[in-house]
């Protein structure tokens, strides 16, 4: 986090990344919860057109924030919308890891094509 | 990655999150590059509204993949989201961790909220 | 409306399009009425985002209607978001007939242009 | 159109929703049409997710135009947007008619509710 972020917590900030696992498997254990026991569990269980109304209603919240220049506003809004998309691939069965390893994907192949073009020069 | 996830690369996704790390530090380094020398650095130079354009269209892009039921497509059109979000993040001087440490401060709240909810039985 | 179309009501669909200007006329009037007293009213009292939040939602259920494929539904849905469009124009003070002119310019302008290029053929 | 709006043009506003009767019929004659010959024809041949990712564009645009509290463009934006479902509507095959008579239909319930709560009153 550089110093132009509002926010400052280096402490918290060295491995950030892994609630994002833990996260995954909380999503994962609510899938066979009762719908009542949390709002995931509701959720996964009210069916797929539930979710995507979360997902289309917290991207807009984003265009919002960000009109708004509240960038508090926005990192919420923004961490609203990765959690309902993580519910999403939880409700497809998928895993938060597979979005990580299409991203890790795509920056090995744009790395690739960095070093072949520098090599061409 | 459960077995019911089309991808599996466990090599690859022992520390997937960290690539959320290398794509914001990427980011923030087009951002002072010229325009023409990158996609990220073209967005970032079109401005907000270019930027916003980007995350609401991707958002659409989800849903559709969503309901065609094509995990492999669904997980690519996240990965687009996630992607321009952090151009978004990077366009307002926010970083990806921002994020992470959002989602961590809920899930640590949440977690004493069910602690405490588990004494009070 | 012709055959291929889900619904049949030649005679209430003579004008139909004045409907546009009854709900104009009672949006119009919700804006100065108590919030308590009408949907409406209180979605203008809530303010901008609430309304904007409406729209993104309402744009989000046309898609799914849409890849349902669910002719009804779809209809429906579109309805939902010109609805709340022509809320979001009446909280700003606009009118539904600014909109219509604007697509009414659109055509007129682009008739211009088919008769010009008939003319250079 | 109030004193309130930017526009005023009552010559043309007569019967401005005459509008989109034209542009539906202009539509449909284009869904036949070669895709080379408009961008409409063009449109209506790429399909359905095409079309869907204009609407959710185009409803990201309202929201923006909203924000920026600029009328004249957010009338644009709103034009865009229904000329966009229309387009959609016609890949359906369904008519603007199917939407307009559905807001009458509801007119007419909530019509016939609000005079049966001034009977119980």
């Amino acid at each position: 986090m550089d110093e132009k972020s509002p926010m400052n917590d280096t402490e918290n900030a060295s491995n950030a990344a892994s609630v994002l696992y833990e996260l995954n498997d909380i999503l994962v254990s609510r899938r066979s919860a009762s719908p009542q026991s949390s709002y995931v569990a509701q959720l996964l269980h009210s069916g797929e057109d539930k979710i995507l109304k979360k997902v289309i209603e917290e991207a807009g919240e984003v265009l919002m924030a960000s009109k708004d220049g509240d960038k508090n506003h926005l990192v919420k809004e923004v961490a609203d919308l990765w959690f309902h998309n993580m519910v999403l691939l939880t409700y497809h069965q998928l895993q938060v890891e597979d979005v990580l390893i299409e991203l890790q994907r795509r920056q090995y192949v744009s790395g690739l094509a960095e070093k072949a073009s520098r090599q061409t020069e």
